[in-house]
């Protein structure tokens, strides 16, 4: 490629981001609009909305405007036609899903891991999962966007190898993502659990209309996904928003991580269990188990779940502090049993913030439930479609066999 | 301007901005080699540096290469010609300074504040002190590209106006940059001291080599500027990085910010006279006393330094995790007191963060002392002028009488 064309690439691939991006953000869009917005021309953007809608991303739906002898057109992104792939591998179990471009999940298969499991022995369950999902669906390559993995923390992004993840030690410094790569046959983005959920919120959910935000996921452990002006922020070593990390218990136990007293070692589900227990021998308990005590008024357990209450409003009070979100997002395997104590939390949040943004505090739930880092690592496929459209579209023609 | 001549100014912007900062970057730099580095053709970029060199951005340095017949020159940005002016306004001084484009100080003065000073006589002393400096120096105003002003938050960047400082009642809700540009008959950049403080090692300290780094500012307050990718982080309510608002005390002491037990509250000048004094009447001792007393072995002071430190550790080891930074910048005016506790403090911190970074831990003393935000201040005019230069180049021009 010599100097000119590359550089024509460059401006292509850079109108067609402006142009997805619009649509993006506006669900439903004219091309008058769109000329309006993007401030190209309307030759160009009758060439690139073609190209788009010829290849199945948009697709056009007339209005009736009441006006006889005018119609107008509106371009949306198509759900109809191009499918994302999504997988989540977590310490418990897997989920692989089938997303649409906006999001919607239209298949979705989990199953139980142990901590015996290999990672060959996962990879392997995964890609048979997935084969059986899009053998079902009819789908063949063509129709596929492209795959995202989602996984616990902390990982080599360039390298696609996790570095140590707490509590999952077969899969320490394990090449994740080429082996899954020669499994599906298929390119892979992959991003840690907690960031790719920030990423289902970014493209998919509250991040349409507020491109601040942090995702906090609370469950096995606690982790951030920290969304500055719509760009999920990675740090100097991949370690950015490392949330439960922060201390708050100064002399308190020892974590994972090497320090002590941070609000995993509190705050997640081996945390809160841990405490319950303290002298009273109920390791073995579950996190039902305590929520069961707590409602059944048992002192321990109330005074367990206020610590952990406080220290939750605290700590996400300093979030407010150090990341100044438009909102937080909570979510996480814990979380649906902590929802009931939102507008408590919100109300001790708001009540320990700066007085003149009190009435900006928003705490919010994660839009996909327990689906929130399957549909992420969906959304990993989505944002490299929003961001290089013409590297996506070139690796779908080649599927095709037109070639790129 | 029609739309044509809009987009070419635009890409005369941004490749003026791309040959500015990689010079910036690399301090000397070829024509040949900016060529390379740049993309640009080498026609641009001989009429780009011949502009920039006729404004007195650039000089020419010509160096023997030992080939007969064979020169080579170097551009450079050219510090005899255009200055910058710093202006930092704090609680008890203000600072006046002229810098050259490498952020050199070329002329600085202070004069102390007291709180009882309205806000119009302290404008109205800077202001003539910055007329006494540049008459002093033979300054006209087209040889200024431009001044910036350096005070404690939290404000509204949008409106120049300041919020509700902490312990800075008389300038709440004042609109300082109108004020101060009516009397200084120029524009004015602004932003908080943690902020400008991080923009001065951001271009002209550690951040020309690294990127992503964090600077906390410790003296009556605890501020804090994180820069991501070169860029200094503002967040939805201009709150980002508030880390002297990080919990580290649960149940600690009520802090200005409304919530309790903030860093703040304890590691601040305030914080530990008041704990130095807590219960022994020593309330009008000054950090100066604090240090002759741990000096001198004064166990109560020493036991109060103890904790300082490591609440101080434990909090920047919160920071590597939050922000995962390329390094930590400490300054304000407790530093100096603290300077010689670093390797302690690095040690402390490289033992608590997850084993596979620890070698990365770097903690590094501020580049520009006692005069850090007030260089920072000078460093907004650099930042606009490496951004938008041809904005800078235009008011330049105009105040020429060229007209722009």
């Amino acid at each position: 490629m010599n100097a000119k064309s590359g550089y024509l690439r460059q401006v292509k691939q850079s109108n067609l981001s402006q142009v997805l991006k619009c649509i993006w953000r506006m669900e439903q869009v004219s091309r008058i609009e769109l000329v309006e917005k993007t401030g190209l021309t309307s030759g160009t953007i009758t060439n690139l909305t073609q190209d788009l809608i010829k290849v199945g991303l948009l697709r056009e739906e007339e209005l009736s405007t009441g006006h006889v002898g005018r119609r107008r057109v509106n371009l949306r992104l198509n759900p109809k036609r191009l499918k994302m792939i999504g997988i989540d591998i977590g310490r418990t179990s897997y989920e692989v899903v089938i997303t649409d471009l906006v999001g919607q999940t239209l298949r979705s298969t989990e199953r139980p891991l142990s901590a015996a499991d290999k990672p060959e022995q996962v990879l392997d369950a995964v890609s048979a999962s997935l084969k059986r999902i899009t053998a079902d669906m009819g789908l063949q390559p063509s129709d596929l966007l492209g795959a995202g993995l989602s996984i616990p923390g902390p990982m080599n992004l360039q390298e696609g190898t996790l570095l140590v993840p707490p509590n999952f030690a077969s899969w320490e410094y394990y090449p994740v993502r080429r082996e899954l790569e020669a499994r599906l046959g298929m390119d892979i983005l992959m991003n840690d659990d907690a960031r790719t959920s920030a990423l289902a919120e970014r493209w998919f959910g509250y991040g349409r209309k507020d491109p601040n935000f942090v995702y906090v996921t609370m469950g096995q452990g606690i982790g951030g996904g920290i969304v500055s002006d719509g760009e999920v922020l990675q740090g100097s070593n991949g370690l950015y928003g490392q949330v439960g990390h922060i201390t708050v218990m100064p002399d308190g136990e020892l974590c994972e991580c090497g320090n002590t007293g941070c609000w995993e070692t509190v705050g997640s589900i081996p945390g809160i269990l841990r405490r319950w227990a303290h002298g009273a021998g109920a390791e073995r308990k579950t996190i039902d188990d305590f929520f069961a005590a707590v409602k059944e008024g048992e002192p321990r357990a109330e005074r367990c779940l206020e610590s952990t209450l406080k220290v939750m409003e605290s700590t996400l009070t300093t979030l407010f502090n150090v990341y100044d979100p438009d909102l937080l997002i909570l979510g996480g395997k814990l979380y649906p049993y902590l929802q009931s104590y939102l507008p408590r939390i919100q109300n001790h949040v708001k009540a320990s913030v700066y007085p003149f943004f009190q009435h900006r505090v928003r705490i919010e739930s994660a839009s996909f439930g327990a689906s929130q880092s399957a549909v992420g690592a969906a959304s990993l496929v989505f944002g490299s479609l929003m961001e290089r459209p013409l590297d996506v579209l070139e690796a779908l023609r080649s599927d095709e066999g037109e070639g790129a």
